[in-house]
């Protein structure tokens, strides 16, 4: 069979996985993808992902790539791996790609968004995908902290003691709060982002917002380089991969 | 400690609970209730409630009602009890009401809202709120279809095997479809529904737009008062209560 490149952009729900990555022990998104398109070839297939997505956290566009021998046709790769895959992961599309594309190696760019929601009670049906809030923050004022990060800094205030990169500069490309429906979404887009960067920067900006302090604030953290400067990190649940992008030459 | 009637308003997530209704074996919303009650007071609570919910479906705005002693003031009721209720069950708010009062007898109406998606891969971040479907259908043909039941009929053809009602007759104020964000929505109010009245509705309007019928075949169904004469019950997991409407002397 002719070997091909195969990139899939995947959704799933984290609650129940210990994220992305395999683990030796415990329900990861990549070993249920893996176990799944093992079962498709007929033999072990290892993925690569554009996004290593942690406990709890959700995908709306992760996108992984893999190189197959299976004969499925291009069109129909999603629905067949659909078959064989958990209800809480999904492919939602994808096909065959150029032989140098590599879904973690290629990304420009990845996309994050985070929903609150201001609620007296914590609302039972929307808690899987939400940080519930007791008291309304100010949108204006999470707009204005959260365009503060705009921009290429270090940003060493807001990595988890977990991360191994060797640099902590990022390119943060947007940045801004606003409403969907009854929820208020945090969206953030960059080159990368360090581990826990996006839960991090979700905290401290609600932190600083109930503080009533403003961008100059967030930026004298920034200019820290000190991890304890940063609030506290807002949870897993709220936090999904929304999409990557790459160069215009690899079909969306 | 002085009895009072007190009333509150509650929300959950369906999916782990077998309904409202206590069972002899299996997790009820109305058992984890009366145990959060039970513990509250130090003695057995029982409740009534405005809606049994089924096995899956959710509440935004289920109400009870229950006699009690306890020295919790009223505005503090359901604060106390969420601190001893699971995460998929929220009291939203209630307190005294008068003694004439019963969440079931006194309801005049009740609003369930059906929430569907159309898309080509089940998405796997709502599916434990909403219907499927892999082919959008057409709104203005399913508002058609809707708007046919509302008035007073015998809804003999949409109701399940297990219901035990007398009369069939049911009073539906308003019956529409909508849009909302990504989500389509068909919200329904009525005196009260016969048991899956509501998914068998959906179920039926779903078939009928998919064969291009319109709203004098469901009026044909309606009239023929035959339970072999609806279309497939809708899935669970996408119906709520929504709320439940009291006269205007019940404080809200």
């Amino acid at each position: 069979m002719e070997r091909r490149n195969v990139r899939l952009v995947l959704a799933y729900d984290g609650t129940e996985f210990l994220g992305w990555e395999r683990q030796a022990e415990g329900r990861t998104v990549q070993a249920v993808v893996e176990a799944a398109l093992g079962e498709l070839h007929g033999h072990p297939v290892g993925v690569v992902a554009a996004g290593r997505t942690d406990s709890g956290v959700h995908a709306a566009g992760q996108v992984i790539s893999f190189s197959s021998d299976s004969p499925v046709p291009d069109d129909r790769f999603h629905h067949a791996l659909n078959g064989l895959l958990p209800h809480d992961v999904r492919a939602l599309r994808g096909g065959r790609v150029g032989d140098e594309f590599n879904a973690r190696y290629s990304a420009r760019a990845r996309v994050y968004k985070y929903y609150l929601r201001a609620e007296e009670v914590e609302c039972p049906t929307t808690r899987r995908y939400c940080w519930s809030l007791r008291k309304p923050p100010d949108l204006r004022r999470l707009i204005s902290l959260s365009a503060a990060v705009v921009g290429t800094h270090d940003f060493t205030t807001f990595a988890a003691s977990g991360d191994s990169s060797a640099s902590k500069v990022r390119d943060v490309y947007s940045s801004v709060f606003y409403r969907e429906g009854d929820a208020l979404v945090f969206k953030i887009a960059g080159n990368a982002f360090l581990y826990r960067m996006v839960r991090s920067l979700v905290g401290t900006f609600v932190e600083l917002e109930t503080r009533g302090e403003g961008p100059e604030k967030l930026k004298e953290l920034l200019a820290r380089r000190d991890r304890d400067a940063a609030g506290p990190t807002a949870p897993a649940r709220g936090l999904f991969l929304e999409k990557v992008l790459y160069d215009d030459e690899t079909p969306a």
